[in-house]
Protein backbone atom coordinates (compact mmCIF):
# COMPACT_ATOMS: atom_id res chain seq x y z
CA UNK A 1 0.00 0.00 0.00
CA UNK A 2 3.33 2.45 0.88
CA UNK A 3 4.58 1.41 -2.45
CA UNK A 4 1.45 2.31 -4.27
CA UNK A 5 1.02 5.70 -2.34
CA UNK A 6 4.80 6.71 -3.46
CA UNK A 7 3.92 5.68 -6.81
CA UNK A 8 0.90 7.72 -6.74
CA UNK A 9 3.13 10.47 -5.39
CA UNK A 10 5.35 10.42 -8.12
CA UNK A 11 2.91 10.63 -11.03
CA UNK A 12 1.17 13.26 -9.52
CA UNK A 13 4.63 15.25 -8.83
CA UNK A 14 5.41 14.95 -12.67
CA UNK A 15 2.16 16.52 -13.49
CA UNK A 16 2.62 19.72 -10.77
CA UNK A 17 6.00 19.97 -12.59
CA UNK A 18 4.59 20.88 -15.59
CA UNK A 19 1.76 22.55 -14.56
CA UNK A 20 4.28 25.24 -12.49
CA UNK A 21 6.38 25.54 -15.75
CA UNK A 22 3.12 26.43 -17.65
CA UNK A 23 2.60 28.62 -14.67
CA UNK A 24 5.78 30.37 -14.81
CA UNK A 25 6.38 30.98 -18.60
CA UNK A 26 2.71 32.73 -18.66
CA UNK A 27 3.87 35.07 -15.60
CA UNK A 28 7.12 36.10 -17.84
CA UNK A 29 4.95 36.85 -20.82
CA UNK A 30 2.49 38.88 -18.38
CA UNK A 31 6.01 40.35 -16.50
CA UNK A 32 7.14 42.05 -20.49
CA UNK A 33 3.64 43.37 -21.01
CA UNK A 34 3.44 45.14 -17.76
CA UNK A 35 7.15 45.62 -16.95
CA UNK A 36 8.30 45.86 -20.64
CA UNK A 37 9.99 49.14 -22.91
CA UNK A 38 7.34 48.31 -25.49
CA UNK A 39 4.38 49.55 -23.41
CA UNK A 40 6.27 53.05 -22.35
CA UNK A 41 6.31 54.74 -24.92
CA UNK A 42 5.90 58.39 -25.15
CA UNK A 43 7.34 61.81 -26.37
CA UNK A 44 7.15 65.52 -25.70
CA UNK A 45 8.74 68.86 -27.28
CA UNK A 46 8.67 72.21 -27.95
CA UNK A 47 9.84 74.30 -31.08
CA UNK A 48 11.55 76.52 -28.32
CA UNK A 49 13.55 79.39 -29.44
CA UNK A 50 13.48 80.62 -32.51
CA UNK A 51 10.73 83.44 -33.37
CA UNK A 52 8.53 83.03 -36.16
CA UNK A 53 8.79 80.08 -38.52
CA UNK A 54 7.57 80.76 -42.09
CA UNK A 55 5.58 81.82 -44.11
CA UNK A 56 7.04 79.03 -47.03
CA UNK A 57 5.68 78.17 -50.25
CA UNK A 58 5.42 74.81 -49.48
CA UNK A 59 3.86 72.34 -46.36
CA UNK A 60 7.09 72.43 -44.05
CA UNK A 61 7.69 69.25 -41.10
CA UNK A 62 8.76 70.95 -38.01
CA UNK A 63 11.47 70.14 -35.82
CA UNK A 64 10.67 70.54 -32.24
CA UNK A 65 14.23 71.24 -30.73
CA UNK A 66 13.55 70.78 -26.47
CA UNK A 67 12.39 67.54 -25.75
CA UNK A 68 11.11 67.16 -22.18
CA UNK A 69 10.96 63.55 -22.60
CA UNK A 70 11.34 60.77 -25.54
CA UNK A 71 10.99 57.26 -24.52
CA UNK A 72 10.00 56.00 -27.86
CA UNK A 73 13.33 54.92 -28.77
CA UNK A 74 14.44 51.61 -27.08
CA UNK A 75 18.50 51.74 -28.25
CA UNK A 76 19.75 53.88 -25.13
CA UNK A 77 22.89 54.93 -27.60
CA UNK A 78 20.03 56.59 -30.22
CA UNK A 79 18.25 57.55 -27.85
CA UNK A 80 20.88 60.25 -26.19
CA UNK A 81 21.69 61.00 -30.14
CA UNK A 82 17.79 62.01 -30.23
CA UNK A 83 18.05 66.36 -29.84
CA UNK A 84 14.81 67.05 -31.58
CA UNK A 85 11.45 65.68 -32.64
CA UNK A 86 10.71 65.90 -36.37
CA UNK A 87 9.08 62.60 -37.05
CA UNK A 88 7.69 59.82 -34.59
CA UNK A 89 7.94 56.30 -35.77
CA UNK A 90 5.46 53.56 -34.07
CA UNK A 91 7.62 50.93 -32.27
CA UNK A 92 4.77 48.95 -31.52
CA UNK A 93 1.50 48.37 -32.98
CA UNK A 94 -1.45 50.35 -30.56
CA UNK A 95 -3.36 52.98 -29.83
CA UNK A 96 -1.79 56.36 -29.42
CA UNK A 97 -2.64 59.79 -28.40
CA UNK A 98 -1.07 63.21 -29.87
CA UNK A 99 -1.66 66.47 -29.00
CA UNK A 100 -0.01 69.83 -30.42
CA UNK A 101 -0.68 73.52 -29.55
CA UNK A 102 0.76 76.70 -31.60
CA UNK A 103 1.35 79.93 -31.00
CA UNK A 104 0.92 82.81 -33.69
CA UNK A 105 2.14 86.33 -33.23
CA UNK A 106 1.47 87.54 -36.44
CA UNK A 107 -0.20 89.41 -38.93
CA UNK A 108 -0.86 85.65 -41.04
CA UNK A 109 -2.68 83.00 -40.33
CA UNK A 110 -1.38 79.84 -38.09
CA UNK A 111 -2.43 76.43 -39.76
CA UNK A 112 -1.12 73.33 -38.21
CA UNK A 113 -1.64 69.70 -39.40
CA UNK A 114 -1.24 66.64 -37.57
CA UNK A 115 0.10 63.87 -40.14
CA UNK A 116 0.58 60.04 -40.77
CA UNK A 117 2.79 58.77 -43.36
CA UNK A 118 2.61 61.65 -45.57
CA UNK A 119 -1.58 62.51 -44.96
CA UNK A 120 -3.28 65.12 -42.61
CA UNK A 121 -5.16 63.85 -39.73
CA UNK A 122 -6.50 66.57 -38.07
CA UNK A 123 -5.92 70.56 -38.24
CA UNK A 124 -5.64 73.67 -36.40
CA UNK A 125 -5.99 77.22 -37.66
CA UNK A 126 -6.10 80.76 -36.16
CA UNK A 127 -5.36 84.15 -37.22
CA UNK A 128 -4.07 86.95 -34.35
CA UNK A 129 -5.39 89.85 -34.46
CA UNK A 130 -2.44 92.40 -34.46
CA UNK A 131 0.95 91.24 -33.16
CA UNK A 132 -1.32 89.46 -30.39
CA UNK A 133 -0.74 86.04 -29.25
CA UNK A 134 -3.32 82.97 -30.31
CA UNK A 135 -2.97 79.64 -29.31
CA UNK A 136 -4.76 77.12 -30.90
CA UNK A 137 -4.98 72.98 -29.40
CA UNK A 138 -5.85 70.13 -31.45
CA UNK A 139 -5.12 66.33 -31.11
CA UNK A 140 -6.50 62.53 -31.82
CA UNK A 141 -6.36 58.85 -30.84
CA UNK A 142 -4.93 56.86 -33.89
CA UNK A 143 -4.61 53.10 -34.10
CA UNK A 144 -0.88 52.72 -35.61
CA UNK A 145 1.01 50.09 -37.58
CA UNK A 146 4.77 49.49 -36.18
CA UNK A 147 6.40 52.25 -38.49
CA UNK A 148 4.01 54.46 -39.11
CA UNK A 149 5.11 58.03 -38.77
CA UNK A 150 3.38 60.34 -37.05
CA UNK A 151 4.35 64.23 -37.42
CA UNK A 152 3.66 67.61 -37.56
CA UNK A 153 3.29 70.28 -41.09
CA UNK A 154 2.99 73.85 -40.96
CA UNK A 155 0.38 74.67 -43.76
CA UNK A 156 2.11 76.48 -46.75
CA UNK A 157 1.97 80.35 -46.53
CA UNK A 158 1.23 80.04 -42.59
CA UNK A 159 3.32 81.27 -39.75
CA UNK A 160 4.04 79.78 -36.12
CA UNK A 161 5.77 81.40 -33.14
CA UNK A 162 7.93 79.79 -30.15
CA UNK A 163 10.71 81.03 -27.77
CA UNK A 164 11.94 80.48 -24.74
CA UNK A 165 8.86 80.13 -23.14
CA UNK A 166 8.11 77.38 -25.13
CA UNK A 167 4.65 78.36 -26.72
CA UNK A 168 4.39 75.63 -29.55
CA UNK A 169 4.37 71.73 -28.41
CA UNK A 170 3.52 68.14 -29.82
CA UNK A 171 3.29 65.10 -27.47
CA UNK A 172 2.37 61.50 -28.31
CA UNK A 173 2.17 58.49 -26.48
CA UNK A 174 1.18 55.16 -26.53
CA UNK A 175 -1.94 54.07 -24.65
CA UNK A 176 -2.04 50.54 -24.98
CA UNK A 177 -0.36 47.81 -27.33
CA UNK A 178 -2.68 45.56 -29.54
CA UNK B 1 10.94 5.46 8.20
CA UNK B 2 10.57 5.34 4.21
CA UNK B 3 7.26 4.54 5.18
CA UNK B 4 6.47 8.25 6.96
CA UNK B 5 8.91 9.82 4.45
CA UNK B 6 6.17 9.07 1.86
CA UNK B 7 3.41 9.72 4.22
CA UNK B 8 4.81 13.21 4.32
CA UNK B 9 5.39 13.75 0.97
CA UNK B 10 2.10 13.25 0.00
CA UNK B 11 0.58 15.25 2.40
CA UNK B 12 2.64 18.39 1.30
CA UNK B 13 2.00 17.32 -2.27
CA UNK B 14 -1.86 18.15 -1.89
CA UNK B 15 -0.54 21.22 -0.14
CA UNK B 16 1.02 22.24 -3.44
CA UNK B 17 -1.34 21.18 -5.70
CA UNK B 18 -3.72 23.81 -3.82
CA UNK B 19 -1.18 26.79 -3.50
CA UNK B 20 -0.46 25.94 -7.48
CA UNK B 21 -4.23 26.05 -8.24
CA UNK B 22 -4.66 29.14 -6.05
CA UNK B 23 -1.75 30.93 -8.20
CA UNK B 24 -3.24 30.11 -11.34
CA UNK B 25 -6.48 31.71 -10.53
CA UNK B 26 -4.81 35.01 -9.71
CA UNK B 27 -2.63 34.81 -12.41
CA UNK B 28 -6.41 34.47 -14.99
CA UNK B 29 -7.20 37.63 -13.19
CA UNK B 30 -4.01 39.81 -13.38
CA UNK B 31 -3.88 38.51 -17.30
CA UNK B 32 -7.40 39.24 -18.12
CA UNK B 33 -6.71 43.11 -16.27
CA UNK B 34 -3.34 43.33 -18.01
CA UNK B 35 -4.79 41.94 -21.88
CA UNK B 36 -8.83 42.26 -21.53
CA UNK B 37 -10.70 44.43 -23.42
CA UNK B 38 -12.15 46.62 -20.28
CA UNK B 39 -8.62 48.17 -19.98
CA UNK B 40 -8.94 49.30 -23.83
CA UNK B 41 -11.57 52.09 -24.42
CA UNK B 42 -10.76 54.76 -26.58
CA UNK B 43 -12.37 56.78 -28.69
CA UNK B 44 -11.13 59.90 -31.27
CA UNK B 45 -13.66 61.67 -33.84
CA UNK B 46 -14.06 64.74 -35.80
CA UNK B 47 -17.02 66.65 -36.92
CA UNK B 48 -15.40 66.68 -41.03
CA UNK B 49 -17.49 67.75 -43.63
CA UNK B 50 -20.03 70.24 -43.31
CA UNK B 51 -18.98 74.20 -43.13
CA UNK B 52 -20.83 76.16 -40.08
CA UNK B 53 -22.97 74.51 -38.04
CA UNK B 54 -25.70 76.58 -36.34
CA UNK B 55 -26.39 78.68 -34.81
CA UNK B 56 -29.69 76.67 -32.91
CA UNK B 57 -31.78 78.42 -30.64
CA UNK B 58 -31.44 75.32 -27.73
CA UNK B 59 -28.34 73.34 -26.90
CA UNK B 60 -27.53 70.77 -29.14
CA UNK B 61 -25.46 67.58 -29.23
CA UNK B 62 -22.89 67.25 -31.54
CA UNK B 63 -22.27 64.76 -33.88
CA UNK B 64 -18.53 63.62 -35.15
CA UNK B 65 -19.08 62.08 -38.06
CA UNK B 66 -15.24 60.98 -39.51
CA UNK B 67 -14.66 58.26 -36.62
CA UNK B 68 -10.56 57.09 -36.30
CA UNK B 69 -10.94 55.10 -33.42
CA UNK B 70 -13.27 53.27 -31.36
CA UNK B 71 -12.74 50.18 -29.10
CA UNK B 72 -15.53 51.55 -26.67
CA UNK B 73 -18.04 48.73 -27.94
CA UNK B 74 -17.07 45.35 -26.64
CA UNK B 75 -19.58 43.41 -29.57
CA UNK B 76 -17.51 43.52 -32.43
CA UNK B 77 -20.62 43.12 -34.85
CA UNK B 78 -21.90 46.76 -33.20
CA UNK B 79 -18.56 48.58 -33.53
CA UNK B 80 -18.95 47.84 -37.23
CA UNK B 81 -22.00 49.98 -37.50
CA UNK B 82 -20.95 52.63 -35.59
CA UNK B 83 -20.43 55.29 -38.22
CA UNK B 84 -20.08 58.76 -35.82
CA UNK B 85 -19.57 59.02 -32.64
CA UNK B 86 -22.50 60.96 -30.54
CA UNK B 87 -23.08 60.02 -27.30
CA UNK B 88 -20.16 58.07 -25.66
CA UNK B 89 -21.20 55.37 -23.16
CA UNK B 90 -18.79 54.13 -20.51
CA UNK B 91 -18.68 50.36 -20.23
CA UNK B 92 -16.76 49.98 -17.27
CA UNK B 93 -16.39 51.75 -13.85
CA UNK B 94 -13.10 53.53 -13.74
CA UNK B 95 -11.56 57.27 -14.57
CA UNK B 96 -11.85 58.95 -18.09
CA UNK B 97 -10.06 61.46 -19.33
CA UNK B 98 -11.85 63.88 -22.46
CA UNK B 99 -10.73 66.42 -24.63
CA UNK B 100 -12.11 68.50 -27.71
CA UNK B 101 -11.33 71.11 -29.84
CA UNK B 102 -13.59 73.54 -31.22
CA UNK B 103 -13.29 75.40 -34.49
CA UNK B 104 -14.87 78.98 -35.47
CA UNK B 105 -15.50 80.44 -38.58
CA UNK B 106 -18.07 83.11 -38.30
CA UNK B 107 -19.19 86.25 -36.74
CA UNK B 108 -21.18 84.54 -33.95
CA UNK B 109 -19.46 82.92 -30.51
CA UNK B 110 -18.40 79.39 -30.04
CA UNK B 111 -19.58 77.75 -27.33
CA UNK B 112 -18.92 74.27 -26.71
CA UNK B 113 -19.48 72.22 -23.05
CA UNK B 114 -18.26 68.65 -22.02
CA UNK B 115 -21.48 67.12 -20.99
CA UNK B 116 -22.23 64.20 -18.70
CA UNK B 117 -25.45 62.68 -18.27
CA UNK B 118 -27.41 66.00 -18.94
CA UNK B 119 -24.83 68.43 -16.66
CA UNK B 120 -22.15 70.10 -18.37
CA UNK B 121 -18.26 69.37 -17.35
CA UNK B 122 -16.52 72.24 -18.55
CA UNK B 123 -16.90 74.68 -21.21
CA UNK B 124 -14.99 76.33 -24.17
CA UNK B 125 -16.10 79.48 -25.55
CA UNK B 126 -14.44 82.00 -28.14
CA UNK B 127 -15.31 84.27 -30.46
CA UNK B 128 -13.49 84.88 -34.18
CA UNK B 129 -13.01 88.42 -35.30
CA UNK B 130 -14.61 89.20 -39.05
CA UNK B 131 -13.96 85.65 -40.71
CA UNK B 132 -10.78 84.65 -39.32
CA UNK B 133 -10.27 81.00 -37.83
CA UNK B 134 -10.15 80.44 -34.13
CA UNK B 135 -9.71 77.63 -31.99
CA UNK B 136 -10.83 76.55 -27.97
CA UNK B 137 -9.82 73.64 -26.68
CA UNK B 138 -10.94 72.29 -23.01
CA UNK B 139 -10.95 69.07 -21.58
CA UNK B 140 -11.29 67.21 -17.90
CA UNK B 141 -10.55 63.74 -15.74
CA UNK B 142 -13.74 61.91 -14.83
CA UNK B 143 -14.44 59.16 -12.68
CA UNK B 144 -17.36 57.29 -14.33
CA UNK B 145 -19.95 54.38 -13.40
CA UNK B 146 -20.86 51.88 -16.11
CA UNK B 147 -23.36 53.56 -17.89
CA UNK B 148 -22.72 57.13 -17.70
CA UNK B 149 -23.54 59.57 -20.74
CA UNK B 150 -20.75 61.61 -21.99
CA UNK B 151 -20.98 64.02 -25.15
CA UNK B 152 -20.17 67.20 -26.76
CA UNK B 153 -23.03 70.10 -26.62
CA UNK B 154 -23.28 73.39 -28.73
CA UNK B 155 -24.32 76.24 -26.94
CA UNK B 156 -27.74 77.82 -28.07
CA UNK B 157 -27.05 80.56 -30.46
CA UNK B 158 -23.16 79.49 -30.97
CA UNK B 159 -21.43 78.34 -34.28
CA UNK B 160 -19.23 75.85 -34.98
CA UNK B 161 -17.24 75.25 -37.68
CA UNK B 162 -15.38 72.09 -39.53
CA UNK B 163 -14.78 71.09 -43.10
CA UNK B 164 -12.25 68.02 -44.66
CA UNK B 165 -9.39 69.23 -42.99
CA UNK B 166 -10.52 67.55 -39.67
CA UNK B 167 -10.65 71.04 -37.30
CA UNK B 168 -13.18 70.27 -34.51
CA UNK B 169 -12.66 66.98 -32.66
CA UNK B 170 -13.59 64.92 -29.73
CA UNK B 171 -11.87 62.45 -27.88
CA UNK B 172 -12.34 60.31 -24.80
CA UNK B 173 -10.44 57.45 -23.41
CA UNK B 174 -10.07 55.27 -19.80
CA UNK B 175 -7.07 55.66 -17.74
CA UNK B 176 -7.79 52.95 -15.78
CA UNK B 177 -10.74 50.78 -14.25
CA UNK B 178 -11.80 51.08 -10.47
CA UNK C 1 14.13 0.41 -5.31
CA UNK C 2 10.81 2.15 -4.16
CA UNK C 3 12.60 3.34 -1.14
CA UNK C 4 14.82 5.16 -3.92
CA UNK C 5 12.17 6.43 -5.62
CA UNK C 6 10.33 7.79 -2.30
CA UNK C 7 13.73 9.91 -1.79
CA UNK C 8 13.89 11.02 -4.95
CA UNK C 9 9.88 12.01 -4.94
CA UNK C 10 10.83 14.15 -1.80
CA UNK C 11 13.61 16.24 -2.78
CA UNK C 12 12.11 16.73 -5.73
CA UNK C 13 9.47 18.12 -3.93
CA UNK C 14 11.61 20.81 -1.99
CA UNK C 15 12.39 22.11 -5.42
CA UNK C 16 8.89 22.11 -6.21
CA UNK C 17 7.96 24.32 -3.37
CA UNK C 18 11.06 26.77 -3.64
CA UNK C 19 9.93 27.41 -7.12
CA UNK C 20 6.31 28.17 -6.70
CA UNK C 21 7.27 30.33 -3.61
CA UNK C 22 9.04 32.60 -5.97
CA UNK C 23 6.55 32.03 -8.49
CA UNK C 24 4.10 33.56 -5.93
CA UNK C 25 6.78 36.32 -4.95
CA UNK C 26 7.01 37.33 -8.71
CA UNK C 27 2.96 37.30 -8.60
CA UNK C 28 2.62 39.60 -6.21
CA UNK C 29 4.88 42.41 -7.44
CA UNK C 30 2.90 41.91 -10.31
CA UNK C 31 -0.33 42.82 -8.41
CA UNK C 32 0.61 45.38 -7.03
CA UNK C 33 2.22 46.60 -10.24
CA UNK C 34 -1.11 46.40 -11.86
CA UNK C 35 -3.89 47.10 -9.69
CA UNK C 36 -1.72 49.40 -6.63
CA UNK C 37 -2.67 52.88 -5.93
CA UNK C 38 0.78 53.76 -7.63
CA UNK C 39 -0.21 53.11 -10.85
CA UNK C 40 -3.16 55.24 -10.57
CA UNK C 41 -2.13 58.96 -10.03
CA UNK C 42 -4.67 61.63 -11.89
CA UNK C 43 -6.29 65.26 -10.80
CA UNK C 44 -8.24 67.20 -12.63
CA UNK C 45 -9.84 70.65 -11.66
CA UNK C 46 -11.25 73.87 -12.93
CA UNK C 47 -11.01 77.54 -11.65
CA UNK C 48 -14.56 77.72 -11.39
CA UNK C 49 -16.45 80.30 -9.87
CA UNK C 50 -14.58 84.22 -9.71
CA UNK C 51 -14.88 86.08 -12.59
CA UNK C 52 -11.22 87.69 -13.76
CA UNK C 53 -8.44 86.72 -11.83
CA UNK C 54 -5.38 89.67 -11.60
CA UNK C 55 -3.92 91.09 -13.14
CA UNK C 56 -1.54 90.70 -10.16
CA UNK C 57 2.36 92.89 -10.08
CA UNK C 58 4.21 89.40 -9.62
CA UNK C 59 3.31 85.84 -11.11
CA UNK C 60 0.88 84.15 -8.87
CA UNK C 61 0.24 80.26 -8.60
CA UNK C 62 -3.71 79.69 -9.32
CA UNK C 63 -5.84 77.75 -6.97
CA UNK C 64 -8.32 75.55 -9.07
CA UNK C 65 -11.18 75.08 -6.84
CA UNK C 66 -13.88 72.53 -7.93
CA UNK C 67 -11.94 69.24 -8.39
CA UNK C 68 -13.34 66.68 -10.28
CA UNK C 69 -10.89 63.59 -9.30
CA UNK C 70 -8.22 63.53 -7.44
CA UNK C 71 -6.46 60.51 -6.83
CA UNK C 72 -2.79 61.53 -6.58
CA UNK C 73 -3.31 61.62 -2.52
CA UNK C 74 -2.89 57.90 -1.20
CA UNK C 75 -4.15 58.75 2.28
CA UNK C 76 -7.85 58.28 2.28
CA UNK C 77 -8.69 60.60 5.66
CA UNK C 78 -6.17 63.49 3.59
CA UNK C 79 -8.04 63.07 0.24
CA UNK C 80 -10.92 63.68 1.34
CA UNK C 81 -9.74 67.26 3.10
CA UNK C 82 -8.16 68.43 -0.67
CA UNK C 83 -10.94 70.74 -1.94
CA UNK C 84 -8.74 72.47 -4.29
CA UNK C 85 -6.06 72.02 -6.37
CA UNK C 86 -3.40 74.17 -6.20
CA UNK C 87 0.42 71.90 -6.03
CA UNK C 88 0.63 68.92 -7.62
CA UNK C 89 3.35 66.87 -5.54
CA UNK C 90 4.27 63.44 -7.65
CA UNK C 91 3.75 60.72 -5.07
CA UNK C 92 5.84 58.35 -7.14
CA UNK C 93 8.93 58.34 -9.92
CA UNK C 94 7.37 58.01 -13.64
CA UNK C 95 6.24 60.12 -16.31
CA UNK C 96 3.27 62.14 -16.57
CA UNK C 97 1.05 64.01 -18.87
CA UNK C 98 -0.25 67.93 -17.78
CA UNK C 99 -3.01 69.87 -19.22
CA UNK C 100 -4.39 73.36 -19.21
CA UNK C 101 -6.83 75.77 -20.42
CA UNK C 102 -7.30 79.06 -19.88
CA UNK C 103 -10.20 81.43 -20.93
CA UNK C 104 -9.26 85.44 -21.33
CA UNK C 105 -12.47 87.69 -21.13
CA UNK C 106 -10.54 91.17 -21.11
CA UNK C 107 -8.92 93.77 -22.25
CA UNK C 108 -5.24 92.47 -20.72
CA UNK C 109 -3.00 89.57 -22.32
CA UNK C 110 -3.81 86.02 -20.52
CA UNK C 111 -0.23 84.45 -19.64
CA UNK C 112 -0.34 81.12 -18.06
CA UNK C 113 2.93 78.64 -17.44
CA UNK C 114 2.77 74.83 -16.19
CA UNK C 115 5.15 75.18 -13.60
CA UNK C 116 8.19 72.31 -11.96
CA UNK C 117 9.97 72.95 -8.88
CA UNK C 118 10.06 76.71 -9.59
CA UNK C 119 10.65 77.07 -13.19
CA UNK C 120 8.57 76.93 -16.13
CA UNK C 121 7.41 74.13 -18.91
CA UNK C 122 5.64 75.41 -21.29
CA UNK C 123 3.90 79.02 -21.76
CA UNK C 124 -0.01 79.91 -23.28
CA UNK C 125 -0.62 83.58 -24.24
CA UNK C 126 -3.31 85.19 -25.89
CA UNK C 127 -5.24 88.37 -26.21
CA UNK C 128 -8.95 88.32 -26.57
CA UNK C 129 -10.62 91.23 -28.77
CA UNK C 130 -12.76 93.79 -26.75
CA UNK C 131 -14.66 91.94 -24.41
CA UNK C 132 -14.68 88.65 -26.34
CA UNK C 133 -13.91 85.08 -24.93
CA UNK C 134 -10.39 83.23 -26.09
CA UNK C 135 -9.43 80.24 -25.20
CA UNK C 136 -5.65 78.83 -25.38
CA UNK C 137 -4.39 75.20 -24.23
CA UNK C 138 -1.37 73.33 -23.49
CA UNK C 139 0.65 70.84 -22.22
CA UNK C 140 3.82 68.75 -22.01
CA UNK C 141 4.92 65.27 -21.03
CA UNK C 142 6.98 65.32 -18.04
CA UNK C 143 9.01 62.67 -16.42
CA UNK C 144 9.10 63.31 -12.15
CA UNK C 145 10.96 62.54 -9.26
CA UNK C 146 8.97 61.68 -5.95
CA UNK C 147 8.06 64.71 -4.27
CA UNK C 148 8.86 67.27 -7.92
CA UNK C 149 5.99 69.67 -7.53
CA UNK C 150 3.89 70.52 -10.13
CA UNK C 151 1.44 73.75 -10.57
CA UNK C 152 0.04 76.81 -12.96
CA UNK C 153 1.04 80.14 -12.50
CA UNK C 154 -0.49 83.46 -14.18
CA UNK C 155 2.12 85.12 -15.38
CA UNK C 156 2.52 88.89 -13.82
CA UNK C 157 0.09 91.98 -15.14
CA UNK C 158 -1.87 89.21 -17.06
CA UNK C 159 -5.62 87.96 -16.56
CA UNK C 160 -7.68 84.50 -16.41
CA UNK C 161 -11.07 84.42 -16.29
CA UNK C 162 -13.10 81.41 -14.91
CA UNK C 163 -17.30 81.38 -13.83
CA UNK C 164 -19.66 78.51 -13.48
CA UNK C 165 -19.01 77.09 -16.63
CA UNK C 166 -15.92 76.09 -15.46
CA UNK C 167 -13.91 77.80 -18.92
CA UNK C 168 -10.32 77.34 -16.88
CA UNK C 169 -8.83 74.04 -16.23
CA UNK C 170 -5.97 71.80 -15.14
CA UNK C 171 -5.54 67.56 -15.31
CA UNK C 172 -2.51 65.96 -14.91
CA UNK C 173 -2.13 62.08 -14.79
CA UNK C 174 0.79 59.21 -14.30
CA UNK C 175 1.38 57.66 -17.47
CA UNK C 176 3.34 55.15 -16.03
CA UNK C 177 6.05 54.36 -13.32
CA UNK C 178 9.44 54.56 -13.42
Amino acid sequence: MFILLCIDVSSRQKEIETKLRNTQREMEVLKSQVQGKSNKVVFGASISVGGNIGPFNTHTTLIYKKVYVNTGSFNPAAAKLITAIRIFTAPVRGVYYFSFSGHNHSSKPMGLQLMKNGGYVVTSYNHAAGNHYEAATNGMTLQLEVGDQVYMRLVQNTWIFDNMHNLSTFIGLLLFPL
